[in-house]
């Protein structure tokens, strides 16, 4: 399962007064933790800093980069931003993120197109967001085609198909995870990733329905997860749902996670 | 959700305690309790007490259906027993289970056959227990197919294909939840039915995996449950799962749940 720690983005009151005040030290720490939580990729945005994201994001990265040892994905819109930061950027980067609008089509295809860089291709075209498995699907094969003839290798491709709040149409949960699984069986090799907090728009006890949500996805196929990883009850499900979905031999991470208290009744 | 409530088992202490006293009223509060959990039948089981099994399960029954409303799920190998514990059942009972062991099901497809009971169809065979989703595909064909030849509707068959450890080998969870899918899929109309804690044996924090395993096998088309409904945390994960299936119209059920106070971080 790849996790990308969502922790470090500029839209959390937290990480914009430590950009603010130029509190590197504190978003320092929030690598470490995410990266011993498990993450497996830092995000990192600096998306609502008009003008200064790019030299935010290279601050950042450079920084991050001194105390963890896992990549980063780099999340914004900006082509020239994202040019700026895989300059400084060790390692193999996920991008974050193309998608079937047509500007951002444009914009992201040429920096990853012929590179080895990792890209979420988020299931969304220029005639708003799907609603259904087909939908989906269809942007999906425009995405995915167009990537890989543009000699981007399909395993790097991690599509994400787009979670819409249950509480506003009670399709919205099955039409996903059914989208998860065709994506995974339409094309070999491919990855699937997705924040999911969106499903439980409006609803009580979000958390709660997030992390069961998680657990269906991984029963349907899904194989990355853009999460908070110091959430210790999403990540004990997230644990727990793979060793049963047969991706945990022995269930030898099971029982690291339950020998370390991740597993365990949830607070 | 069809929620089948396993604790009035002779093979429980405080039911053969119980039993063993002549104690009905405390067999009929673990009734009460069960429906008013959300239990849509009660399992009624003496099979530990050999030779008494009919008289006490006839006594059980008649109790129960005086104090509930929902109908008996009669759990016995025992077709004798089964005949005459329906004789004094009141409305649809479901009968637990046939299954293609040669001598249970000679013994028990004339019980139901022409019937409108509910049958649970277990996947075993006289080859032993089914360890993948082929295995589990072929002995549903023919129990499905026998069922139906032999005149019980397609909707009142309930197949259980058999849970077995994960610590055993990490290829029977996907194996099973293929298997929900593809009995799903295969034979239009059918429900499928199981009880789940065996896939937990032998691993710590039984009940985590068990309502983990279960919200993952409602995402892939689980449509009942044998348990204990007084277990809160499983309740809670099975109507949250619900409603991530799209099962949930308007999250009524979901929103229910959480005013009674059964969704919240589980304790």
């Amino acid at each position: 399962m790849i996790i990308v720690g969502e922790l470090i983005n500029s839209s959390r009151k937290a990480i914009k007064e430590a950009i603010d005040k130029g509190d590197i030290e504190y978003i320092k720490q929030v690598a470490i933790d995410q990266e011993e939580a498990g993450a497996t990729y830092i995000d990192v945005n600096a998306g609502t800093f008009v003008g200064t994201e790019t030299q935010h994001l290279k601050w950042m990265i450079e920084n991050i980069q001194q105390v963890v040892d896992i990549p980063c994905c780099i999340d914004s819109p900006d082509p020239k931003a994202l040019e700026e930061a895989l300059k400084i950027h060790k390692g193999t980067a996920m991008i974050n993120s193309i998608s079937l609008e047509e500007d951002r089509y444009d914009a992201i295809l040429p920096v990853v197109a012929g590179t080895d860089l990792k890209i979420v291709a988020l299931c969304m075209s220029s005639e708003g967001m799907p609603e259904t498995c087909d939908q989906r699907l269809k942007i999906a094969d425009k995405l995915v085609n167009g990537l890989v003839q543009n000699n981007v290798p399909i395993d790097n491709i991690y599509v994400d198909p787009l979670v819409q709040p249950i509480g506003t149409d009670d399709t919205y949960g099955f039409e996903f995870l059914d989208s998860v699984a065709a994506i995974t069986t339409e094309f070999k090799g491919i990855h699937t990733m997705c924040g999911l907090s969106n499903i439980s728009f409006g609803l009580p006890e979000r958390k709660y329905i997030n992390r069961n949500f998680a657990v269906m996805a991984i029963a349907r196929g899904l194989d990355g997860l853009i999460i908070n990883p110091l959430d210790r009850d999403m990540m004990g499900s997230i644990v727990t749902a793979e060793m049963l979905a047969g991706r945990d031999e022995y269930c030898a991470e099971y029982l690291q996670a339950f020998r370390a208290g991740i597993i365990g009744n949830p607070k």
